[in-house]
């Protein structure tokens, strides 16, 4: 546990020391609190998304973050442009498939952009993974933290078919590339009902692959931090809307004693 | 009073047990916001608004709520297709006309939504009702709370021209259908000091809707717990910023005790 | 110094007591913070972006607020519309260069409103101010608040490029028009870990411009009092998500007595 715990702590000062711009394309709903949460970690947060400048964009980032929460066709041309101006230039690509499975056309844009991306890593519900696989998902909704048995196989799965490190977010988060698997049993039940957590926890995602090029570790390390700063949040919630403000202040005062006390990883 | 206390805590237990999914076509202020209040009541919220989706999301939903607080004619297809398809599948559609009558664009396309997707429920402030029912309007920007005396009137003749349940946000809130009227007296000052509560207000009438076949039922029982989560919110805010986290807070833990104590309804 | 705070504190009582309605085209991110901020400081805010409606909505305004934070080619269509709709009545206007620097499309776009919408006040950091001369930025981001030795030079030539005031946001910030420069010391670290804190400065001016029109004292009084509220903040905040909300209240309660003990201004 030790070398995890200091593991994660050297990314964390990486990024506040580096404030490495991670540029954007995400939804709506959650541009401004997934800007705060990169801040609150010490990364610098860009969000842009006209075809006309994407790639020139990307090209002064450190990371790539693709959220298709509130997809719309011109957006898709802006985040295929951008996710493959970031592969030549080697820049890492997170890739989180809001609701695919829901709509045939969200699942159909999830698929398109894993192939042409080509992600690092891709981080979903469990739902959102199986709909990347082609099976059917029985999405409902983007909250669901429900994980199903065979989320382990289908992370698998989708890892091996895409090349990819996979991060399910649930109760217990699965991290898995190939065979190796990581589990991360951090995190509160009161993250569910704040609007965006697995959004933001793919932002993060973005601003550790910025510093750390060891792509398993650096899913591992964002949904712990994710986990941890969510249990400190909790401590000091009296519901969703002061869990949403303990947590962008525990992603900005955070300390190794803090991931040391609370770290629940195993595997990898 | 008993009845009515009991009539809309019952709603709240069927929304926290059932967590209905709502579909969302809204603006771009207020989409984090009222994604967490439909949270923080218990339903799931989806925000979708690609033309190529929305008739497969609403299927899935079991409410829909239709925001032109940011409107576009890309998005406002979106909108009519989507009322349409809720039309068409009996799924209750709540309509927030904001700034109706401001302009001659939004004036028209809340008209033409009110037609087309035939809303259960229209939800706005005096001049936006107004407004639907072409008469001039006056409006000064969307966060006015002024309540003319002849809106008792017009809320009416929406009511029979649309065939809808009319609710009209103020100092006292009023739910009409037909002849029948209901007057809510709760909220607080500080809730026309956060944008979007009359968006927010929307929101969880969708939520009550998806739960409650009662549409007159829905509206003023979404109307009070606003207020009465307004009232539980201002106790503890020292300014809007607080305010609005508060509320979010009071929508998670309002119980019927907090009901029972500060209702204010009258007529229904 | 009396004078000065007297003038702002005058300012704030006219917001405050006519609640002028502040149109604005501003980006994605910060669309409800900013609608929040003015409507803590007392304003009316309205967000309108269809081309179908923006001249309209404009001409109820008594200023309007440009920022290319989230930019695409038909969002900039309105913003010019508006701009000059803005020019013709007469109405202040206020542009945001966000990014500026960063892309050549967003140095392009921030130039041409720069020409066509003929601002009262550009507000922006030391990288973008520079992008809008023509000369090489190295913009690092949106949140950069590093101030170069030259950026006063650079104010001054912007202010007499284009015939407006310029105000440069930093550790200090700098208010300029043609010769005349006023220095502002208040602030915190704690407004750079918030997103938009600069697209708030901008939204606030447009609140000024609203009720005064002397555009030296508007860009100076919002600057001042954006650094004040600020740092009543910071005395009260854990992190940058405390922060953000204790802002919101410390603009809705700032009184006279804040700004007699902390204004740092110097010049004008």
């Amino acid at each position: 546990m030790l070398n995890k715990r200091k593991m994660i702590w050297q990314d964390i000062e990486r990024i506040r020391a580096e404030k490495p711009l991670v540029h954007n394309i995400t939804n709506y709903v959650v541009m401004n609190t997934t800007a705060n949460a990169l801040l609150a970690i010490g990364a610098s947060p860009v969000m842009a998304h006209a075809v006309e400048e994407v790639e020139e964009m990307v090209s002064l980032a450190r990371a790539l973050v693709i959220n298709i929460g509130t997809l719309s066709p011109s957006w898709v041309r802006a985040m295929i442009k951008a996710g493959k101006a970031a592969r030549r230039r080697k820049i890492p690509v997170v890739l989180d498939p809001v609701g695919a499975g829901a709509t045939r056309y969200r699942t159909t844009v999830a698929q398109k952009l894993l192939r042409e991306a080509a992600p690092t890593v891709v981080r979903g519900n469990a739902s959102e993974i199986r709909a990347l696989l082609g099976r059917k998902a029985g999405t409902r909704g983007v909250d669901s933290r429900h994980v199903p048995a065979e989320v382990l196989d289908e992370a698998r799965a989708l890892s091996d078919l895409a090349g990819c490190v996979v991060a399910v977010s649930g109760p217990v988060d699965l991290i898995v590339e190939g065979n190796t698997v990581i589990q991360i049993a951090n995190g509160h039940p009161l993250m569910a009902r704040v609007t965006g957590m697995g959004c933001t926890a793919s932002a993060i995602t973005g601003a550790f692959a910025a510093v750390n090029p060891q792509r398993l570790q650096v899913a591992a390390h964002a949904m712990a931090v994710m986990g941890i700063a969510g249990e400190m949040a909790a401590e000091r919630a009296a519901g969703p809307g002061s869990f949403q403000m303990h947590f962008l202040d525990a992603l900005s005062i955070i300390r190794e004693s803090d991931i040391a006390r609370r770290l629940k990883i195993r595997g990898g």
